[in-house]
């Protein structure tokens, strides 16, 4: 791609770093951005700076928040002996909106992937093997989304906690294997919540 | 959606606000950023910026440009009798990839679109038409996408410079009908640009 304007060129490059967008769709929407009127670009670029700088994650749960401990965790009314265990924020907000989990989260922030060279300490888990041993958890509910490296994941959590006194559950398989947690609809997230079945289970199939 | 960061929500609802970027990819892309080391975001967000305060566009064929007067303008080889006649930017660079056009550009800015509120006056069309009154112009080169709009701003242009001594035509119809300009293969664009036919032709289809 020749561009006529070195700045142009800077702007569509950077923007194709993102995941998904290409230097076409990158050109589509700086040049759209170049129509709109500039307050336009500079809300979004005040925005990003605006998140990049200051974004906080819950020292408890690792969900994004704008305070030290997330609203989810500092709620009295949540149980805190119940943890479901996520990839991440999005699956946060998925299980929010159906209303159907009273516990609270705790944000991995990925799973293990050899192939994209994520180990286990490059995710959460130390802090929620911690606070298994710490004997206040009664139960944790796995809810990562179910391929090979949402399986490899729980059951490395697993092997780390079994001998605490633990119940582990994972949500119901209503949601077809290999399908993303957030793309499910309402009803079947719920349901997999509400029936979900010892891990130990999960292991026989 | 419901957000557990106001942080996150307003770079989530600036990001959306880009043509073909809904909340769940827009949820997707700032994720993204923040798992990538802060200088990433960093660079982005300086590029934007520079681009939407210091661009600039060609003071004789409006493409975008670093300078007043853009390369192509300003390059001595090029037949600036010759002018051809494009939407935006992405056409510039889709015709001069095929090397195959000698001339100078005029941009329009987009086409005539009543629906979308386009009119002739909000488009680059004085300054073409102004440039052909002036009568160093020998041909004006219509490569427009061929659909009612580019077909409207065609006329629309060629009315008001019929009188006038200049000679208009319009890349070859090897680009099927409705089909963008900017992903034409370059066989094709390029045979379009070398067969190109007198407007009037085109009028009697
Ligand atoms: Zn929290
Ligand atoms: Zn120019």
């Amino acid at each position: 791609m020749e561009f006529s304007s070195k700045i142009l060129e800077r702007a569509v490059n950077e923007m194709s770093q993102l995941p998904g967008i290409g230097k076409r769709t990158a050109l589509r929407l700086v040049l759209h951005m170049l129509k709109q009127p500039k307050e336009q670009t500079t809300a979004l670029v005040e925005a990003l700076k605006t998140m990049r700088d200051d974004i906080k994650f819950c020292k408890s749960c690792h969900n994004i928040s704008d305070v030290e401990l997330c609203e989810i965790c500092s709620n009295p009314i949540r149980d805190t002996s119940l943890i479901c265990v996520v990839e991440d924020v999005r699956d946060v907000m998925a299980i929010e909106n159906t209303s159907s989990f009273k516990g609270v989260y705790h944000v991995l922030g990925g799973k293990i992937s050899p192939m994209d060279g994520v180990g286990p300490h490059d995710l959460n888990i130390e802090s929620l093997v911690n606070k298994v041993k710490q004997g206040e958890i009664k139960e944790l509910l796995f809810a990562l989304s179910s391929t090979m490296e949402g399986d490899t994941t729980n059951f490395y959590i697993y092997k780390q906690i079994q001998d605490y006194n633990v119940f582990t559950s994972t949500i119901a398989r209503g949601i077809s294997v290999g399908d993303e947690l957030e793309y499910a609809d309402e009803i079947t997230l719920s349901r997999s919540i509400i029936n979900r079945v010892p891990f130990e289970n999960s292991l026989k199939s």
